[in-house]
């Protein structure tokens, strides 16, 4: 990935919302720059009714964004749910690190939120992605726990683990619309290749970011 | 640019978002996938209080994106103003025509309105990228002109205009947030030589689109 994530993950009514905002704020505290992802399997209404934007979509534009000089909005149908790893790549290019709220069956690094309250068991499943629990519950295995409302511990625990192991620089490729997974000889290829390629370009020399679309049709 | 771009311009109070509401619903009918830009210098509001996604934005996230099966959004700070062409290079991906609300002092190919209840003049410049006028009152000049209410017309003229004389394929590259301009043999030479690199990854052969970013830092 290009930028470093972890996911809350968790089965529906566990606190994920509430345990993200609070590690969420730590990180920007600490001065991170983060973007979050929500994943919402029933849909949503995020545009108000009887605004411009409103009207545009109403019209059948099937994507419409909205610019501002300090603010960027878009909308947009997706024949395909885009995967996560595609939200990022694509989107949250200009941050530190992604905070995911739910993709509980994806292979992004988690941590579950298991409240007693909630009474149900732990959903994900426990291999190399489940990196800890946040629970108030005592939970069997070897898998380390945090408190529900520790948001500081997990913060550093996202520092360490997370933000401080990601390795850069990062190359993401994407190839109608599926992320194309890179092995490290192959990405310096790419990122070596390309940025020899667009060097000599205005504005390219010491670019510290660089974005190409290739449209074939 | 990467995909055929047309802007309705115009002063504040000319019936901008009117005119392009009927033109993209027309577009829409014809079968064309339209995405829509709008620029609101004002800054806008667009979530909703009390949802989680504004809970993620509160807590400080400069980067919130919402995903769901059947549409994304997304909702960004961005330190400096995205410019037109870069916002549909970027999030325009998936159409077939970007119909652009506003920007009238860019370069972007314009229709200019202007209504004569509205008591302004014309405010595009006479360049070469204002196409059209679409107005109720005569304007000196030799450029065309159509009805306030010629919204099929209007379509005609940006199918056979803008869509039908676009040549693909297409590259676009960004550059730390600016879009860099590509003579034709440059563009043949990146392209060619990108998909020469990636084709024998898995996916990318016969790939319709894609999509590369290298992050340096």
């Amino acid at each position: 990935m290009i930028v470093p994530v972890v996911a809350i993950s968790g089965s529906s009514g566990s606190g994920k919302t509430t345990l993200l905002v609070k590690v969420v704020a730590e990180l920007v505290k600490r001065g991170w720059r983060v973007g979050t992802v929500k994943h919402d399997a029933h849909g949503f209404e995020i545009d108000r009714a009887g605004k411009d934007s409103w009207r545009h979509k109403l019209a059948g534009a099937s994507t419409v964004a909205l610019s501002s000089p300090e603010r960027l909005a878009v909308i947009m149908d997706t024949p395909k749910e885009w995967p996560p790893e595609r939200i990022i790549s694509t989107l949250l290019t200009d941050v530190d690190v992604a905070v995911c709220e739910g993709f509980k069956t994806s292979s992004l690094p988690k941590i579950e939120v298991v409240r007693k309250a909630n009474g149900k068991s732990p959903v994900c499943k426990r291999d190399s992605s489940l990196l800890a629990y946040a629970t108030d519950m005592k939970i069997r295995g070897k898998i380390q726990s945090f408190g529900l409302d520790d948001a500081r511990k997990i913060a550093d625990f996202i520092e360490e683990r997370i933000i401080k192991t990601h390795h850069a620089p990062g190359v993401s490729l994407i190839a109608d619309g599926e992320v194309v997974e890179l092995k490290p000889f192959i990405e310096n290829l790419i990122r070596d290749g390309i940025v020899g390629m667009v060097r000599s370009l205005k504005g390219c020399f010491e670019a510290a970011e660089i974005e190409i679309r290739i449209k074939k049709k």
